[in-house]
């Protein structure tokens, strides 16, 4: 059986094929440009494979994900050039007929975490994805099923308490300046320093402040949802770098609570190489193909 | 059929019976003493009850709700003397022999305005019940379910953005001092003016530093679990200093994902006179029974 992955991305699409057990046959990706460019290179990488049985596409966002809405299928109000209001899932279906879970790109990475946790025998019954790159995003499944009756998370943009030598700088985000990902996204590094982060050593002080803002969102999700396990991705994320978070929310925490070993609370993704999100898609096309037969019942 | 509730806080007992439709026959209030004193009066006022079918309880903590756990049923690490450790629900079994539902007291609270929002006919998939008093907590019930995997929600405990002409006020929590407990609860009025809240007007600038606070909180709450509805109670909530949490979400949101109309949104209770801990500890019992009924199947 072949299943489809989008991992469609505000700078560049990943498509992958593969199989019932999850394992990636071809892969192909592309800049995101113009939805007619990008959707249309999608469904000719997909054209390619007539025994496709169904796609999972996790997106940027915002996006709607509620069935019930009307713009259900659609990137909503992105500040994203050309693509606000497009509906993804609609352009896809019409050009392959094959049932489409449509879900955030954090959610699919999250859904690959919780297959792969499975396929090891760890059994969570809650995990949560949480991603720093060029934006701050967390997708959450309990039982199952993805965490939210409105519409999806937008963990991006809580606010958090300014680390006292860090009063200065303004944050970026252009909604609500220093919320979380206005003070720890990619870019902020840019704005702070003048050059990438890859440019800036462990030592700067930057670093620490960015992993007591990171280490409250955690603590945040650690004391309302009190899930299993936080799963950490992005391009800001490292081994180093998460051992700094581990340090600031277990000051935070103060062991008010009981939390498994931060090694395994906090970690660092089971697939190699980003490959959560590709994972992810496959299973949730399953999980497509199975809603699909149970609503022909 | 008659049901028990026990709304077990910290300074003092509501036990009540009422019948299969919530209503209630009997109420009976005293203070929390030491636990031999007060759970020996909540089992003496329960055996007046020969048909008393289940027992729900909602309790101060925190509490150990994960049935696996060795110290299922017991108060864990409370500060409250002579309380940590107590194992609750065994007392009370040992004395009356029926289904106990054990919760937290938010926990409760959250259910009763779940079934009230059911038999108004609102269908929530999700709720969150928010309480402000002499502590500050929230639950959460998603699909009919407590959110939770490692425990209950503690979310009195987060970290909020320190409000700039609020700088100078240490915060009371004596595990994290400026958590959000430690900067809204009822407490801390004597801590900042010395004075109770209720001699304060609504024109002093205290309040809205807590408003901004306790914002904060449901901005967290909107953009990570995205729940249909979060009801506030506790006794620093009233309907003026709902409206001025109101307006700071508004200005914190930015209106960055849609949530329905404020006054909706973010509302009292439907049950008077803080009924909801009563009403949603009657249902819990039911459940209990429920549970029982499956377990001997």
């Amino acid at each position: 059986m072949l299943l489809g992955s989008v991992e469609a991305g505000g700078t560049k699409f990943v498509c992958a094929v593969g199989d019932e057990n999850y394992r990636v046959i071809e892969t192909v990706a592309f800049k995101t440009t113009t939805p007619e460019e990008t959707l249309g290179q999608t469904v000719a990488f997909f054209k390619r494979f007539k025994d496709l049985k169904a796609i999972g596409i996790g997106s940027f966002g915002p996006i709607e994900v509620r069935k019930s809405a009307p713009e259900y299928g659609c990137i909503t109000k992105t500040p994203k050039k050309h693509w606000a209001h497009v509906n993804f899932v609609e352009y896809i279906k019409s050009h392959i007929n094959v049932p489409i879970y449509w879900t955030t790109d954090v959610n699919g990475s999250a859904y690959g975490e919780y297959i792969l946790s499975k396929q090891e025998n760890e059994k969570l019954e809650s995990i949560v994805y949480f991603t720093v790159g060029t934006g701050v995003g967390a997708g959450t499944i309990i039982d199952g099923k993805f965490l939210g009756s409105l519409g999806h998370a937008e963990a991006g943009h809580i606010r958090v308490k300014r680390h006292p030598k860090d009063m200065s700088f303004s944050g970026i985000c252009p909604y609500h300046e220093d919320c979380l990902e206005g003070l720890v996204s990619g870019p902020t590094f840019e704005a702070r320093l003048g050059k990438s982060g890859r440019e800036v050593p462990f030592t700067n002080p930057v670093w620490g402040y960015m992993a007591y803002y990171i280490a409250q969102a955690v603590l945040d999700y650690t004391l309302t949802i009190r899930p299993n396990q936080i799963v950490f991705g992005g391009g800001v994320i490292s081994e180093t770098f998460l051992d700094m978070i581990r340090k600031e929310f277990a000051d935070l925490l103060n062991d008010y609570v009981d939390v498994p070993d931060l090694k395994e609370y906090l970690r660092m993704p089971r697939a190699e190489d980003n490959g959560s999100a590709t994972i992810g898609d496959f299973a949730l096309a399953t999980k497509a193909l199975e809603n699909e037969a149970v609503e022909k019942l």
